[in-house]
């Protein structure tokens, strides 16, 4: 047996013995592009079961069944940390949902602030970005990218509690701190659009309870980039980094 | 005269009342693109005396003339920080470099590991992208990106004293120090090609005085997250964020 390199998500329960039905699209990576053959390895996660050694029992050019082998790695959640953030640009959209991904957010949640450009987003390919990012960096956990929504709602139904890392690039330069008798907490980091935030937006978020502006450095920093820098100083100070 | 928003990098000295020739790119861009017309206020920088604000006084199709009104920030230069990174493909390595620009590193360098796929890079093209960022993200400081080298040979020419934070994927999960007596001192970042390092690279580096090798997280970031990442630990610990 090949070692197991491939690391695949799937939506189907896993445990020892399961075995697990591939669908087309799964085969056709796993059998056509990959080549495995019978008894060949592949690491399967479902986002909640840890990740699973398995093994081509059965291929097919539509579809075929892996088996499970043996748990390779336990299953592993990111801390409670959401990442609010403003769609941009196609590429750099994508790039978000898969660094957030790969960094340890648990939810993803595009929002439309005063100042964004963009009306739509396509949430199924986003998803997609997510798991393709849980699958590449090794994790066992892939977060939900909800529907876009208006901040200002998103603010109306804020969860009493989740204390919120507020990115503002007014303060660039200022100060730059998390307490961390906050550590262990429901978090969540909000990212603004090139142009920032609205003089509404910030006074509102000032206004609630559990907000914390912060600044990221002396430079002002792409939304992409923000996003990157936000969750490694999250993580490193209060989050799974420490 | 209308807000001065656009800002350019030129390769000229800056200040009072010092008149700026635009070469023909620059005058497609700002009158051309821009629709810039006598009496516009772009803002210059050169990396070296500061932002300024100049005036359009010539505009021309093949060229013109600005001239410099007033200093709008000082300079500022980033601390003494290098980035080492493996090229990867094309995109994610533009990207690390505009990453690296933004997030304050004071010299980028590409090199060649290993188990770097990449034999070349377009150093002009890169050079490019570390401009375009400082205009972007308000510095007036852009980073040299140096030639492509083999890293034995970089590690082999290294400083005296200055230090390296040594980004090695095998230690995801476990400790992350960076000791905070060595602040204010001469530092690189180390980031690997996707793969990692080899096992004579490791040694070869554990070895060395300076040497820190540090874990971003329990996870294995990809390498273009892993430079922003490893930019802002070392920014927010021992550089300009604190």
């Amino acid at each position: 047996m090949k070692t197991a390199k491939i690391r695949l998500y799937v939506e189907h329960p896993l445990g020892q013995g399961q075995t697990v039905p591939l669908d087309r699209a799964q085969a056709h990576y796993l059998f056509g592009v990959m080549r495995l053959g019978h008894g060949d390895a592949v690491l399967l996660f479902n986002g909640q079961d840890g990740e699973w050694r398995s093994e081509v029992v059965e291929k097919g050019k539509r579809g075929g069944v892996l088996s499970c082998v043996e748990q390779s790695a336990p299953q592993r959640d990111p801390p409670d940390l959401w990442l609010l953030f403003a769609p941009i640009k196609k590429a750099r959209t994508d790039f978000i949902v898969e660094k957030a991904a790969e960094m340890g957010a648990a939810r993803i949640l595009p929002v439309q602030t005063d100042f964004t450009n963009s009306e739509r987003i396509r949430q199924d390919r986003l998803q997609t970005h997510a798991i393709e990012a849980a699958e590449q960096c090794g994790g066992t956990f892939v977060p939900e990218v909800a529907p876009l929504e208006r901040l200002d709602k998103v603010l109306n139904d804020w969860p009493e509690g989740r204390h919120l890392m507020f990115c503002d690039e007014t303060l660039a330069g200022g100060a730059f701190v998390l307490p961390d008798r906050f550590s262990g907490q429901s978090w969540a980091i909000l990212i603004g659009p090139e142009g920032g935030f609205s003089e509404a937006e910030r006074n509102r978020i000032a206004a609630m309870d559990g907000a914390h502006p912060v600044a990221l450095g002396p430079r002002i920093l792409r939304a992409d980039t923000a996003v990157v820098a936000a969750i490694t100083v999250w993580q490193a100070q209060l989050g799974d980094w420490l």
